[in-house]
């Protein structure tokens, strides 16, 4: 399609009195036939951004109203999406409704649908209503955070809905602004741990690693089940995987504090810094639940930086009942949790608090001229692009705050229970199963769990429910034993999506079983 | 308001046959008041969330109609949006009315509207109606592409689109999917000249840099006007800033190859390993454009990693009449532009190549049980994740492809023609002036310039503008003297916004050199 709309639909070009109005208005008037090269704006005209954008908001929630109708896991091959896009790039602009059509032709099949109520796969990243909206509202305003000036109201209300978080969640008042320490808002978990790393790094050094380098005598210490992100950090910062001791856990996967405490030891004697400890609540293979009282009274002691990497099980402290699984937590220097997990708020949104600002921002601030302002000057700020990696930040409060408004603390409360109770309920079912058992007794919303009959027929079992696209688990190796995890935490996850879930598995293995029994005469 | 929206009106609650609808059904058929607690459901139901969604599509419509009447600088003093907002949390939901509402009434005066034609600070961040609706859509998806198999299209249509790109601006062909290199969408170019510092580094230590961390040996170069992310990012990976040498410029502030060659040079006697030079295409202070093909050669004679940072003004390049600016471009091993800065693509989307991807994936890869994957295994697809520092990551290859085909090639290069036209316009204007001149050519669409009587007029004639509401630049220095800047890349920003605000610098100057004059008796 040639022309995609006339210029008469154009605000911005028809009150333009600029240098190139008069030739083209002549031909206008004239009736002329514009060559492409005379076209003078291309920009979406403000009606048609109406009316798209209600379609859009409309293919949201059709999406959503059908999205069970979808296989969970994109059954595609690798390539067939490309295949089906042209090589080159379009030259003329195309039709808005076209590339929407599109979207249902070219993409969906692609789609792994992370919002589907039966996915259970990995952990959720589920969303919400509110915070679609905030998102969009983000995007329309198209500020920039970097700077407290670029966008006050963008660093305040971030502020401020982390200040309400710190109550929410119950954490220690030292992560609140008024006090020494802050939250702001990273894109991940695995940056916000960087962030710590690189301030415990600092901190431990005199800000000196920062100007003369790393120099190999830097120890950070983490359990064997922390986030891959962790590893990635220590070899990010230059600090070198062998300095990363990964501390042998319990039989429910939680780190050992007394091995904690005697590497710590063993290292200082050998001459290095033991700077860093990483403790988990909620781990990504299993969801356990590092003893942070414990693990925070050696790090006390011992002047060394304690991050504590809630992404997962941080959001279960709205309830105060689930409040002891975090216990020590007024310990951690650093803290994170991901509201883009289990919070009903689309990612990116990691929050992530320290109780001394100071030591991150003399870690991340460096400060040219162009940036210089009269309010950063002041000091009475914050100037967030020295909280974390990025210089540029979108407004991401802005769905956050939707959030926790629409639902309040007791919806979101509400929700965080109810997908806890079918976890459980789950993990009851296997309990009393013949053909599984519980890998591990699940604390929040993730069962570990694995039929008796060993690593291949869980293997395939994993498989082949995948395939069926009815539902989406994945798995992980716990203890050296294959095991599957399913996890309860889409917004839209109801009872009975978490028993057709059971009995599919039930079903799959008990056809498993059968095969097997035919194979072996 | 207790009760948000009643029970009928969801979808989810009202298909569900599970634990809890019995009691609530039959409180519901007796006409029960639910207390809180009994409420089943807090989310957004679909119908409510077409309404409001449809509604905020309108108040951006409406936002971008009305821009030009709110002051472009927000003129909040520290603290101020804060104390409009409650201390606490709501407990119970609030209407979503009543939250937009609160946009206006306590965000809209905290917001510096960086998508007003008035607007003419730092770079721009310039956002359009397609990428807006990408965003929104990517948003109400909610899928992850951490993975291929977590959402193959995700994975895919970023790299068709990145590999488009390579086509459209003129790119060497290594850079694209089908060569061993490819190109990965990171959230800003600070994060993409980390990531290819960090693959610099290990490559310049056989990847042992990653475990035996940062030996202080390394060496990086950028010019004395490359981002500041640079020295962020020297920091980050543990080399220390004092390994950074900063070489000096010509006077256009370009960095002077010849001294980048003897600081090499002086630097391997030395004992020393270079191993990372930033050139940039459009420094941040005045837009400089470091001379790629000189820079090319000493880095490929000397075996060093070439990063080009053109976040800027690599979007000058889909014109082919401005591709020169970037001549040499194919000696880079890395490179990166900002679709978010001046394509017209929301933030954040910074496109990142390598002509080696193995070298980045060596770098950046950690692969814990609970990802694994048949699809990873089998070789044949991109983990994303593997690219940046987050392991999460949203779809954000959709709004690119929506800006893309919505324009098409044809309309960017018009908008980005007009923009440089407009600019270069107004420096005309400043070096007819008697009062002003310009402190350096403008290659592109940013001004440096500055008035003839010295750094303090020139202090105040920024700072009263900035005031005025009525238009934004910022300032930097150049050559020690107090510089402004006026960058034209604003998606609405027509002649008669650049022709306004010509004219009310001068006429601010001259109110300025009045009051000076009568200070001065």
């Amino acid at each position: 399609m040639l022309y995609r709309s006339d210029f008469s639909g154009n605000r911005a070009n028809s009150c333009s009195t600029g240098w190139h109005s008069a030739s083209i208005d002549l031909a206008r008037l004239l009736g002329y036939k514009l060559g492409m090269s005379d076209k003078l704006n291309f920009h979406m005209a403000s009606e048609d951004f109406r009316r798209h954008g209600h379609a859009v908001v409309d293919w949201i929630a059709n999406y959503h109203q059908k999205i069970e109708s979808f296989p969970v896991l994109s059954q595609v091959h690798p390539g067939e999406i490309r295949a089906l896009l042209p090589v080159d790039p379009p030259v003329q602009g195309e039709d808005f409704q076209e590339i929407l059509g599109d979207v249902d032709r070219l993409i969906m099949p692609g789609i792994t649908h992370w919002q589907s109520p039966n996915f259970f796969a990995f952990f959720p990243s589920n969303n919400s209503g509110p915070a679609v909206l905030g998102e969009l509202l983000s995007a329309g305003l198209g500020v920039q955070g970097m700077l407290w000036a670029t966008s006050p109201a963008c660093t305040e209300l971030e502020t401020h809905v982390l200040d309400w978080l710190v109550d929410m969640l119950g954490l220690p008042a030292k992560f609140k602004s008024g006090s020494a320490g802050g939250g702001v808002i990273q894109d991940t978990a695995s940056s916000a741990s960087l962030c710590a790393l690189l301030a415990a790094r600092e901190r431990a050094t005199n800000y000196q690693s920062n100007e003369r380098g790393c120099d190999g005598h830097l120890i950070a210490y983490a359990s064997t089940q922390a986030h891959s992100s962790i590893e990635k950090a220590i070899k990010i910062t230059g600090m070198g995987r062998q300095n990363l001791r990964l501390v042998e856990v319990d039989d429910r996967f939680a780190l050992r504090p007394e091995l904690l405490a005697q590497q710590i030891e063993r290292d200082r004697q050998a001459g290095l810094i033991p700077c860093f400890v990483c403790a988990t609540v909620g781990t990504t293979s299993s969801n356990a639940m590092d003893p942070l009282q414990e693990i925070g009274r050696i790090c006390r002691k011992a002047g060394i930086w304690l991050h504590v990497d809630a992404a997962m099980s941080g959001t279960a402290a709205l309830c105060p009942e689930y409040r002891h699984l975090q216990d020590g937590v007024e310990f951690a220097d650093s803290y994170c949790f991901n509201p883009h997990k289990w919070m009903f708020t689309n990612f990116d949104c990691d929050c992530f608090y320290v109780a001394d600002r100071e030591a991150l921002i003399k870690t991340l601030s460096v400060t040219p001229e162009y940036l210089r302002n009269r309010a950063t000057e002041g000091g009475a700020v914050f100037d967030y692009r020295d909280w974390h990696i990025p210089l540029g930040r979108r407004f991401r409060a802005l769905k956050l705050w939707f959030v926790i408004r629409h639902y309040g603390v007791e919806g979101l409360r509400h929700h965080v229970r109810r997908q806890v109770g079918l976890a459980q309920e789950f993990a009851k079912w296997v309990e009393s199963s013949e053909k599984f058992r519980l890998v591990v007794p699940p604390p929040l919303n993730l069962v570990c769990f694995r039929h008796l009959a060993g690593d291949e027929i869980n293997r395939k079992l994993l498989d082949r429910l995948n395939r069926s696209g009815r539902l989406y688990l994945t798995h992980t190796t716990l203890g050296g034993q294959y095991t599957l995890r399913f996890c309860v935490g889409q917004s839209q996850t109801e009872h009975r999506h978490v028993e057709q879930a059971w009995n599919r598995i039930r079903q799959t293995a008990a056809e498993l079983e059968a095969e097997i029994a035919t194979e072996r005469p």
